[in-house]
């Protein structure tokens, strides 16, 4: 199901997608053996290739014809996401990534923490080699709010009193910077002109922040088999996302006060993780979530007005309003 | 007595030096007020200094003169340098770095793993500011060395068989390529020639690997006090260095023996350790070391005899000399 959705939105892109799956998961050129096995363990485990499509299809939106020099930036933009993807195991201690053992518990923290560090700089490498500075300036930016938007989702742990615009700077950095980075690199590589440069760059901001709102949604919302990880793991982690600001915000009194006897607890419980799943689906404060989403994939949609119909324009517009529809 | 040393070695940079201290110790600009706190402590708590040292030298001994290029990428080199440091602590576990306890060990592994990401990836972004292509180039391929030259060393751990050439890939990824990459960085940012340019690369890679060498040295032969690290570890943590293999290929077969079975052992108990160390000391090949140290150290002094006597050469000389002398 996920395959054909995936086709059917990638499809002006689908030749170029592939070859990025082959030159990713194609051995990383390395003296260090364990490198290569770990990348290809963790790049060869599935994941959506959803930076690497918004960068082809961005690429395409604009004419662009240096089908090399796409390819390339499409594989740093995974690279850099699987370096992270790796990191982020080991701050979370996750057991799981993508359906499989994580990196982290396969080969422990040491080989992971330089599995991470090497991919990065290999993309750092690779963006050397493209030779745009522009490209690289907004791949190194993307990674330094990464890597903040992390340190703060920590930093914000258990805290029922983060206030939105932190979770919004977090999820920013977190997701939409990669994902506008991506889209950047796409129309640069094209040698789009300057307006339209700015303009993906805005839509793969706000895309990315409605994605992540869909995401945070789907830990209250989605059932583990169709999401294909565990549910509530947010709520497990102690990450206060939209949902229960809102809820805390705008719920009642006493539901506030169930939830924070609750979202108190050390360790939180599969009984505490259910009921505060349970009441934020009551009180609709999912559905208000993928509202706020909504907010934001308007204007990614926006984004877009200015280019030609098209094949390319087509298929983000696509994506928008399916990161809505998924529940995946 | 390090701190006097230092300043007679810096002389000519002392002044820029200093404001590189002043830089680097600056709060990092970050909003995730966790990151500044763990640089700062981090950056605080010591260091030599060397690589900035060595890149202002490199641009003073090429007549730079633009000195805000050279203050910014010497505080490139301590930041890339410090992220390494931070990640390796995880990577060994280590409870002690620079006489304080390890960030690792004071924050976890998570906001370690984030913090280092964090100063490598503003490294990166004070780069594309700076905007000499080669530049990046140099500092990114020396940390792809660099990250290959941990994953290797693990790969190798406890096992008697690496051979030197082995070895040697360690430690000039693991020390030399960012010696020589910091080399490098200050030559091009006194637009010098690409003949200097090269001999000092040359010349950073050369002292790096000499640095090192000496420094696997002083694990056998160091008192704790002189050093201000404790020694023994290599061996403790299973790191076969220079003077093991050296000792394993050319010493009595008894001694052979005597080593396989007491690096076998699974730890390495404390008395292991001591007993390893004196094998090494009484079969001098702790002086083994310091003589392929003196081979590398050699070559670096002929990379400096194209250019001009004067106080940058007289400083940069005087560090090779003192390399090898060194006993902290």
């Amino acid at each position: 199901m996920q395959t054909a959705l995936q086709a059917l939105l990638f499809a002006p892109i689908a030749e170029d997608l592939a070859e990025v799956e082959r030159r990713v998961q194609a051995t990383v050129q390395t003296r260090a053996p364990r490198i290569a096995e770990v990348a290809a363990y963790v790049l060869g485990s599935g994941g959506k290739r959803v930076r690497p499509a918004l960068l082809l299809l961005a690429h395409r939106l604009c004419g662009g014809t240096d089908r090399e020099a796409a390819l390339e930036l499409a594989a740093v933009a995974e690279y850099m996401h699987v370096a992270t993807l790796i990191h982020d195991d080991i701050v979370d201690n996750a057991a799981m990534r993508r359906g499989r053992p994580s990196a982290n518990i396969t080969w422990g923290p040491a080989v992971s923490v330089l599995a991470g560090d090497f991919l990065y700089a290999r993309a750092i490498q690779m963006l050397v080699a493209h030779g745009d500075f522009a490209v690289l300036k907004a791949f190194a930016d993307a990674t330094v709010a990464m890597t903040e938007a992390e340190i703060l989702e920590l930093c914000w742990e258990r805290n029922p009193d983060i206030p939105y615009e932190e979770y919004l700077a977090i999820i920013t950095g977190k997701t939409a910077a990669l994902f506008s980075a991506a889209c950047r690199g796409g129309a640069r590589a094209a040698g789009a002109p300057a307006e339209q440069v700015e303009a993906l760059t805005e839509f793969g901001l706000n895309l990315g922040i409605g994605f992540q709102l869909v995401d945070d949604a789907l830990d209250f919302m989605a059932h583990e088999e169709l999401l294909g990880k565990p549910v509530g793991n947010d709520v497990k982690e102690g990450k206060i996302t939209y949902p229960l600001i809102h809820l805390l915000q705008t719920g009642p009194a006493e539901v506030r006060d169930v939830l924070l006897k609750r979202l108190g607890r050390l360790p939180i419980g599969d009984g505490d993780v259910e009921a505060i799943r349970a009441l934020v689906r009551e009180h609709r404060a999912d559905e208000a979530t993928l509202a706020e989403a909504e907010r934001y994939l308007h204007k990614a949609r926006a984004c877009l007005t200015p280019f030609a119909d098209g094949p390319a324009k087509a298929s983000l517009a696509t994506m928008v309003d399916f990161v809505l529809q998924r529940r995946w």
